[in-house]
């Protein structure tokens, strides 16, 4: 992959009622989340990219689907940017994750979700917006930045919000951004 | 400058009352903004740095002082770590602030913070703990990585939490910590 933008799913029904669900099929989009996500797609319309890979979740695949037509490019499911593994917290309030590492919780590891991340980039050839969940976003702009679970807590990847990576370069561009800049137009040029 | 420990100070009175403010002298720590800090320090004790930074707004001031006290290194104030310049929007409620730019609103443009920050690490020598403000930690992180404001959108400094850059190397190693992690502890040896 060249240049990779990283856009969270747009608001959902787990983010309503603050849980938190690794499952295919719950969880559809709000309405509000459907808007979010219309807005995304409209920044990033005028940007040249080769395809559109989203997660197979519902909500991730939803928000594909609403800038699929938006901006009438395609899209393919692969699962390496699938949700982060959640264990026996998997649909559960999201207040009940302790301050535990994710391995005491039965978790996924942090470098679980940066190897599957890094796996996809290098699967395809081009620039691809990549749609995906807040803790795998954010472990991957870490595993450019070098930061591990702990050094990245200041890292907040709202909804449908854009983080934008040069893969080719290994530079992180933009993180959880709601606005194509002008230096993010120029690196797709 | 070497190595910054940017801090954000604690939750102060401002922060409970959704308000923003440049003021030197109103908002001070709240009991939990104390701890807080309390606990941040016991994490950089075993850090060996050449001294401390603050902002001259009070809740940095007594973030300062707390961490002071519990490391035993003396404090200086510099004003140019100091709060964003607000204008009009100075005291006001943080839900005021609408969707405009911070020069269309007559505030401190983004440039602004990144400068004032840039001086202060290059007027001292050594490892420094900077006690600041969530929006100029944030610009000084994204002076180093190449964001302007809306490309750092996804960067959150929360109360207390510590972003590490190695100014000499001209490199981010964490942002918006609670913990020295084991490459911090290592930067510093």
């Amino acid at each position: 992959m060249k240049l990779a933008i990283l856009i969270r799913h747009g608001e959902s029904e787990a983010n309503v009622k603050n849980l938190i669900s690794e499952d295919t099929e719950k969880f559809p989009l709000t309405l509000k989340g459907r808007d979010q996500v219309k807005f995304t797609a409209d920044q990033i319309r005028a940007l040249k990219f080769d395809g559109i890979i989203s997660s197979p979740v519902l909500r991730a695949r939803q928000t594909a689907e609403i800038i699929s037509e938006h901006i009438g490019i395609p899209y393919v499911i692969d699962s390496r940017i699938r949700e982060s593994g959640l264990g026996d917290y998997n649909n559960r309030d999201i207040s009940d994750v302790g301050n535990m590492t994710r391995s005491e919780m039965g978790m996924e590891s942090w470098d679980s979700h940066i190897r599957r991340f890094m796996e996809a980039f290098n699967s395809y050839e081009g620039n691809y917006t990549m749609i995906s969940h807040a803790l795998p976003i954010r472990a991957a702009i870490s595993g450019f930045l070098n930061f591990n679970e702990e050094e990245s807590f200041g890292i907040n990847i709202r909804n449908a919000s854009m983080s934008v990576i040069d893969v080719e370069k290994r530079k992180v561009l933009s993180i959880g951004s709601f606005l194509v800049t002008p230096k993010i137009q120029m690196a797709f040029r």
